[in-house]
């Protein structure tokens, strides 16, 4: 599938690395974890060796950390030859935080170098990678900095994605869920039906998922109005379990779509009978539940969510932030909430003390 | 005048400083040099003391340098109450230093806050506040990080700019005279028939200049093509003086303008007697004349041309980088010179052993 998006970004999706990037004219920087994938498949390492500028780095939340930027810059621009064209090819072979890095560089180099994605992990294949967004985190803030900068292209590796381990699958559950319940194509009803495993029937749906992005994203590229705050639906609490556990994006939103749904039902946005099947989708099909029901999980106090909440998002005027409820498949409410209204909330499903 | 640019800028030219702006919605970044200045008016310090939020910064090519880019950013963050909000103002008062340093804060901050110039010198009023184009120095090379980022609004003051010394006056005539040769309303007629001393004709013409380089600015707003290449006039020589000499970026284009003209009149590009004329508002009017003539001026070799202008551009596969000739007024022609061909031309004008 190719999807020409009117804001810049070209998706193609296949089943092979792409071998027409002018290499010449390009600096590949991929996630060093990547060296291990060399070493078991020839036909990776020389496609990684075919890049004759190449850098390599760790991956991960300090890749994203402003406070490493200057040596992490120093590292990529010591590998191009100078001086560097707008018109060359900043090549990112990595996941979410090589993603967010590589971009925000590519951005500000000459005011902007081409930029190509080539996502390594199915969470950045369906998410990070689409949709323009750059950053890194300033002060214990997450994208305190960065840009609106989409990929000339982003290409979609089958081969590429199915080499990683399960674990790292895993992690993409939450945003596919995610896409699944609020995307205009509804493919929520096609995973009802689907008999495989989730690992097995991911491939088919990240198509959907992208599509999906793409039709909130070019709706409001630079996001100048509310349209794409629909896509933060699970992000609220998501965010602040992410900041105060350190689980995966991926879990953590997963862990916030719980919340959201309980909440929309609660609030009677939701309808039981969906609400239960979607319940039954990620519990069953995704053998995921909430981590509330885990013996291991560990309140945090609700003062320190607070303190998350208002770090993540600044509350407007009145102390509210906007939560992103479940009305039907496809369709999501906006409200502002006030943060007390949030916290009687989790406290009601026991996720604070 | 107000001039509502498609690309976001709305340039305000009026006599006295803005006092629409929301100030507790914004961080005041200034230069601090205009602290003597509100210590001398006591209006001017009034206008700094009505930002509840500022920092004074030391403005100059230290700014600029991503070097100092992490201790900068900070001294920013700590005058601005957290969490900062993209709807928020950065205002920039200052010169054009300041003005590219802030520009890339406010591009980069949030992925984008809202950007608000009130340019204090004559320079940044003609030249650097518009066009959107942000910029830091890093491992020697110039602007080799940046963005482009229009402001939402430029105010250009009257009151503000007169109160600057003779000397900031001055290193505005380059691109003054820049844009009056190569701009669309060949403002350089009018120039011609001025009896004033150029400080006291300057605002006159500051409006002509600002809408000439939008005229040209507006065909090609993020540098896709070749079209702002016309706004290089002086600046490939001019460029490398600056670096060689370390004279102030519009003295050297003054200087770089000088070498353009004799060489688009040695190919034959340029009429005898436009150049003449030119050369007599000059000398005459502006009262500069060509270092090379000056007993002082001591010539750099050759070789530390080369890599100078290497540095600046990028050569193509042949060596040769883009050159802009003046044909007439109002039109340049740009044509792709051997870095030889250039080096010869100025040994022969004396710029170089």
């Amino acid at each position: 599938m190719d999807l020409l998006t009117p804001f810049k970004s070209k998706v193609v999706i296949r089943k092979e690395l792409p071998q027409n990037i002018d290499r010449e004219n390009s600096l590949l920087l991929y996630d060093e974890v990547l060296d291990d994938l060399a070493e078991e498949y020839d036909g990776f390492a020389r496609y990684l060796d075919s890049f004759p500028y190449q850098v390599g780095m760790k991956a991960g939340e300090k890749v994203k950390s402003f406070e490493n930027f200057p040596n992490h810059l120093k590292k990529v621009l010591k590998a191009w030859p100078q001086p560097i064209k707008r018109s060359q090819n900043l090549v990112v072979l990595g996941g979410g935080s090589l993603g967010d890095f590589g971009g925000f560089v590519a951005s500000i180099l000459k005011r902007g170098v081409n930029l190509i994605h080539i996502p390594s992990t199915w969470l950045a294949a369906l998410d990070s990678t689409h949709g323009g967004k750059t950053g890194l985190n300033y002060m214990g803030v997450k994208n305190q900095l960065g840009s609106f900068y989409p990929a000339s292209h982003v290409y979609v590796v089958r081969d590429l994605l199915e080499t990683t381990p399960d674990s790292i699958v895993e992690q993409a559950y939450g945003e596919l869920i995610k896409m699944s319940l609020i995307g205009e194509s509804h493919f929520f009803e096609d995973l009802v039906l689907e008999k495989r495993d989730p690992k097995d029937f991911f491939w088919r749906f990240l198509k959907n998922g992208i599509q999906d992005k793409y039709d909130v994203v070019l709706r409001d590229p630079f996001e100048k109005t509310k349209i794409r705050q629909t896509l933060n639906f699970g992000h609220s609490l998501g965010h602040a379990l992410e900041a105060h556990f350190g689980w995966s994006h991926g879990d953590s939103v997963l862990q916030g779509i719980f919340f959201a749904l309980k909440w929309s039902r609660e609030k009677g946005i939701l309808s039981k009978s969906l609400y239960s099947e979607i319940f039954d989708v990620i519990t069953q099909k995704f053998d995921r539940v909430p981590a509330t029901q885990l013996q291991w999980y560990k309140k945090p106090s609700s003062k320190k969510m607070a303190k998350l909440l208002e770090a993540d998002k600044k509350l407007d005027a009145n102390g509210r932030l906007n939560f992103v409820f479940l009305k039907r498949l496809g369709e999501t409410v906006v409200r502002p909430v006030p943060l007390t209204d949030l916290l009687d909330e989790a406290k009601r499903q026991n996720w604070i003390k």
